[in-house]
């Protein structure tokens, strides 16, 4: 379960999780804004807020390596800005229900990427996406709302195993061996797949928390 | 030029206070979504994080008292939500403009209505307020697209002035004189009056700083 070979380089690495970052930042503020109550728009202004803080511990890698912010992100802002669209759900609880999943999933494969990253890096970006998303609010919301709505919860069932292959491929597009000029080896194959495996399995642990069959 | 006397309760305030920054943050949040670079988009997430971070720290206030956010904001969020929607103009600039006049307008405000706070919160809530809002970028932004735009620059113009307007009527309504049971009396007037030709002083410094006619 070594992928530390397949790590991208350091500024790939950093301009498209700072941009995750920044895409996560934005689809919380959409639910921040389209909040039905005041006290889960207070708690989801506070996920908003860890999102953005954790893009800006991004930025501040990138400014501190002497790269320019926008130009590193760049790259990938088609291919995130497509996957928001595609994940922003038809409604207030599928949104959340991608802020969630996509975050934890997506912040899940960032911090594994990083132990590809030099010692002067890695550990400390880790750190940096390790910390709390402040997601707890996010959890109680869909909970709450898939306990007392058994139509609603098959409808976001559904939905979160949309979310998985979506947000899965945008894992494996940034990984290097995703270079479609090259294709992958079957070896980079093999390393990367119980990645993965580990990536849903977690991915599984937060549908079944919030009730739902993954 | 005292209005100390004028200050509303601590509870009031603070409640007013908090949700205002909450709405600028969800203004510029929108301002971010839709931010026509990637350059602009990531200096105007870091003007949406001061705000939050303004936001929290007024929330951190309100349950340092042990009060609830949510109820404290809730008396307010008809009137802020009311003028967020009146000032969302009509397009990105006009938005801009918005965040950056009010946000100007409204935190000069609250920090001299803070005079009149007990001396346990007054001075650290006037501290809060008067952080840097990271607006640098949106004042840059919005002077060279009006340089370079002629049209833009008199639509803007007129765009500010009605905003003033709205915006002096929000902090209008913060003051305990304006309670319409009770109806200003002359002498409150009297105070007041001073006050609001400052901020409107500020207001048109802001204006000329952009190379617009307030």
């Amino acid at each position: 379960m070594d992928i530390s070979s397949l790590a991208p380089d350091v500024q790939h690495f950093l301009g498209q999780a700072a941009y995750c970052e920044l895409g996560e930042f934005e689809a919380l503020a959409r639910a921040v804004a389209t909040s039905p109550n005041l006290a889960v728009k207070e708690g989801l202004s506070a996920a908003a807020g860890r999102a953005l803080s954790k893009h800006h511990g991004l930025i501040t890698e990138i400014r501190r390596r002497g790269h320019e912010p926008a130009t590193e992100m760049a790259p990938f802002v088609a291919n995130l800005d497509e996957f928001r669209r595609k994940t922003s759900g038809a409604d207030w609880h599928e949104l959340l229900l991608s802020c969630y999943l996509a975050s934890g999933l997506l912040e899940d494969f960032f911090i594994r990427l990083s132990d590809g990253l030099p010692r002067d890096i890695g550990p400390r970006v880790a750190q940096l996406l390790g910390e709390d998303s402040g997601t707890d609010v996010l959890v109680h919301e869909l909970q709450t709302a898939i306990e007392n709505d058994l139509a609603l919860g098959s409808r976001l069932a559904m939905w979160g195993r949309r979310l998985v292959g979506d947000t899965l491929l945008v894992a494996r597009s940034a990984m290097p061996a995703a270079d479609p000029e090259v294709g992958p080896g079957t070896a980079t194959e093999a390393r990367i797949e119980p990645v993965f495996t580990e990536l849903i399995a977690a991915h599984t642990r937060r549908m079944d928390g919030l009730g739902l069959t993954a």
